[in-house]
């Protein structure tokens, strides 16, 4: 067995060795440093401990009492930089009785959402034939909304909801079609030239979420 | 020179042998075959010729007697099958004065948008800071619009206008959102739950789009 | 209004066509049909429905009565078509008392853990710098394993423990090492050969887990 | 539907905490950054204006008063940072009479022509059967060129021609093989050893094109 | 002990079950079945064995009894099934005295060249700039060839050389330039007009290549 | 010819604009910057030589007077930046009489092995059906491992052997199992919780192998 202790070497030869800090198991994001179009530059491997792997902030329940009745809480890259480069993330969905994740798209990812609690009915529509796949899901179902599409999720059931997304993208984005209409400035008559709707609804809805023109 | 002749076996030998068909410079789809994830399986190369490259369909102007007052010719995979596997489509876009391309996103691809002739008012929303990206084109003019974002486009000249748009996927995708929330049987109440529209919004719009529920 | 009509012919024009189907805003998988590099051919549009999407196996709680007293219940492509090609899958973690998901690698996927109930100690180990990244996580809190990095999971709490999983692939693959060394009839000179275990030690583990050689 | 304000809380938390910054919706190249991989570096949104996603530059007629009687405007990352990342880019074709683009691959794209004007005799060499894929397109027909073959255009018709490119890269590299061989320092000897050609063509083109050796 | 025997449960459970065959670890390229743009459709798992992931054919000498005294042996996916969805490949390069692996690219792939025997002078020319990359390997010395660029390789040494490449895709592509030029039916007065080469030297090597036009 | 010379001036126009360092052909590492999830950024081009692109490390046997009997030579992109962004690296393997290449995964590569000198016996494990692919390879015969999975090599002839691999991957990892498990401060009772060895066999081998705990 003596003879066994020159593993050693070879281990020294190759992981001690000056190459060794380069090879790239993982690549936690520096948010300092400015993103790329594959993400984040790494922090430096020798900074890195197991709290840059785990994350805390999905246990603590969103704040419901608002309009929606509802909030979202993301671990995207921007709150959990651990994920950045692997192709992942999630969020928590908080739903209280009535409560509705309004009608949304993540440009950059598909998501799977599981009930934990409660009864979510969830929906997306197909771009090709125009189609509803619209679903009452119970606790402990699953669901996959293709990338892309338009989708939503409401609490369908008698109590609070609450279900856990992952995403195939470290940074799925979230564009909410009623923020992306109605929350900014983009001209009433533009939202009502490109949308067809009303100019009295247009402007209700630039009232309630803050948006001018 | 005589000599060089032998450089024939070398190409016989690299190039005639029953290995050849099975490099693959490309893959003219096979629309009858069952599509995969990465596209349609590939059409047999003893049978492609340069017709399953070129596409005639983008010179002929789309029929604009229609309330947008505008058309969109696509050339995507399902039209013409030589883009399979290639990372890139395209469509054509006519304007009449006062036509539009309502709002909607390309699910799986980005879209750089040429404007042809006339003057087009073209936008696109990002979902991070809910920020518009709004601009008049004139022609020769280029703008892109990254995956997945909401954007549209609208003739804002004094005549005809006509842009041809390149995607980054033989298979963009197109969802207008009018028609995924109005041209389908999702119910009035599960559209006005998630998208805060009013009652009557909806069931006009879903009436003039041929919607039920 | 009656002039809105007409949009029903650009809705038709665009969407109603021949084409409309060939539009891939996802790929079900056909699982009698052989998979490709990139996934399964896809199931005709034309019979999917919102049951694709949806699954209910993770809701069941797996049987932990077995000597690593924990259970694997997989969501993979394989289990649920509905993923194919869209870069995700999940998986269900049981951890009675006690319980242990032994050393394993993903292949091709990097995986995040959410502890829904419990406390599980998980751990990974760098290939580069051949460092152990290891934590004990409550409820709520979450943990991302990089990419075919060796890890495991286990118990460390009071009672029993349960955790959600997703993958960034469709397949992400699963190999135990146990299993690789001991449950197959990889010679057991092989085996000590390129583990250095001693010859009783893997004769022991082969009998346990049904090896041969 | 004073309740309804509170969804701006909801937008709030959302959209305008501190990593609402850190969703990439896109990247816009910083140029004077050190490139990567996947692309630049972005340049930081908050600086990020509608004209970062505009280009005039295909507007203008390239100038066509040189032996080749034609010009080549590119529209690549370089030119246009608003394509970083996005897969795509862009470039005109100016073809005098008798304009010719010569023999040449995109290393990293796929490319599609359209002929905005006139009519332009496209081909290009299969490497597979080294077949030759060669057809006269006119006005409104679109032709693609699979990734890195060697492929050329030229004006086939009675007066100027025009054509759009577009890429399935935002850096589709362009090398012309005249000028791989001609315009350097590659020593003759070796030009001829590699080509076959006689020494006096290549010293001919040589001299035309600039090069030494 | 006894009560380990029941990991053979789970192991059956995970391993043993009507999925297990679903799990893709690898994709043997069924070459009779059509290609895809991600490659073959995987042969069915339970006919693959070991000789399914090894390869004799370049252990065989190529002959270099041709006027470029030089023979190219591929193990592509087309020769060697296993590397199918794999990305790599390789090749054997035999290059007599004075031998020549002409000009030429790899449409899909970059390549890494060892030099195992001899003297090998390579080079490729990059499209940016349009410069000279070009040195002579001893045996041991490996050279990189980006993506799409033009590269060759000679014998420079005073006896034979061999040389192994390996390749970044399953299916490389290989364009040699003077094939593509002068070993088909392309017009001579197309070569001419987009390569500038002299007439006579075009009707001489499609005379040596084998084309006509 | 004298108007040929106005080539030289669209190559100007072309090549020797400010944009022409801007086109990506290649990316040799900056190892000094962070490295991103893509690769690390590049190093200027104009700093950039065909020393860049070679590599001699190769060529040098690796000591094998070590307990394993072998050594491995990387020429990762931590050793050969000229691989950067290429998807390929490669390795040496030395295999004195005895010698033994241990269980080991890359966590993001595929590998071919090329036997060049002896008799080397390889095997890999699939995750699926936990089945043995085991095979002795002459010179100049080859074997491909998919990504992900365990493997190992050792020399099965009578005399020394040779190898070199090649990687899909600029950098492919190296995990070997031993080292993860018994060269670091896992505790003694993880590992035998996640593995069922034996104390006595754990502790062993973390005493040769320099671990703790």
């Amino acid at each position: 067995m003596p003879q066994l202790l020159s593993l050693l070497l070879v281990a020294a030869a190759l992981l001690a060795s000056p190459s060794a800090a380069l090879v790239q198991d993982f690549c936690v994001a520096d948010l300092k440093s400015a993103d790329t179009p594959a993400g984040y530059p790494c922090k430096s491997v020798t900074t890195v401990t197991v709290e840059d792997f785990a994350f805390a902030g999905l246990g603590v329940p969103g704040n419901t009492t608002n309009i929606i009745k509802a909030a979202v809480t993301p671990a995207f890259v921007g709150q959990f930089p651990g994920f950045n480069g692997l192709g992942l993330s999630m969020a928590r969905l908080d739903l209280a009785l009535g409560g509705v994740i309004p009608l949304h798209t993540h440009p950059a990812a598909s998501e799977v959402l599981f009930v934990a609690q409660g009864t979510i009915c969830a929906g997306f529509i197909s771009s090709g034939a125009n189609k509803v796949y619209l679903k009452s899901l119970n606790r402990g179902e699953i669901m996959v909304f293709p990338q892309g599409l338009l989708h939503f999720q409401f609490n369908s059931g008698k109590g609070p909801a609450l279900g856990f997304v992952a995403f195939s993208s470290h940074n799925p984005g979230l564009q909410i079609t009623d923020f992306a209409l109605f929350a900014n400035d983009l001209p009433s008559e533009v939202v009502e030239k490109v949308t067809f709707l009303d100019d009295a609804q247009v402007k209700k809805l630039k009232g309630v979420l803050g948006g001018s023109g």
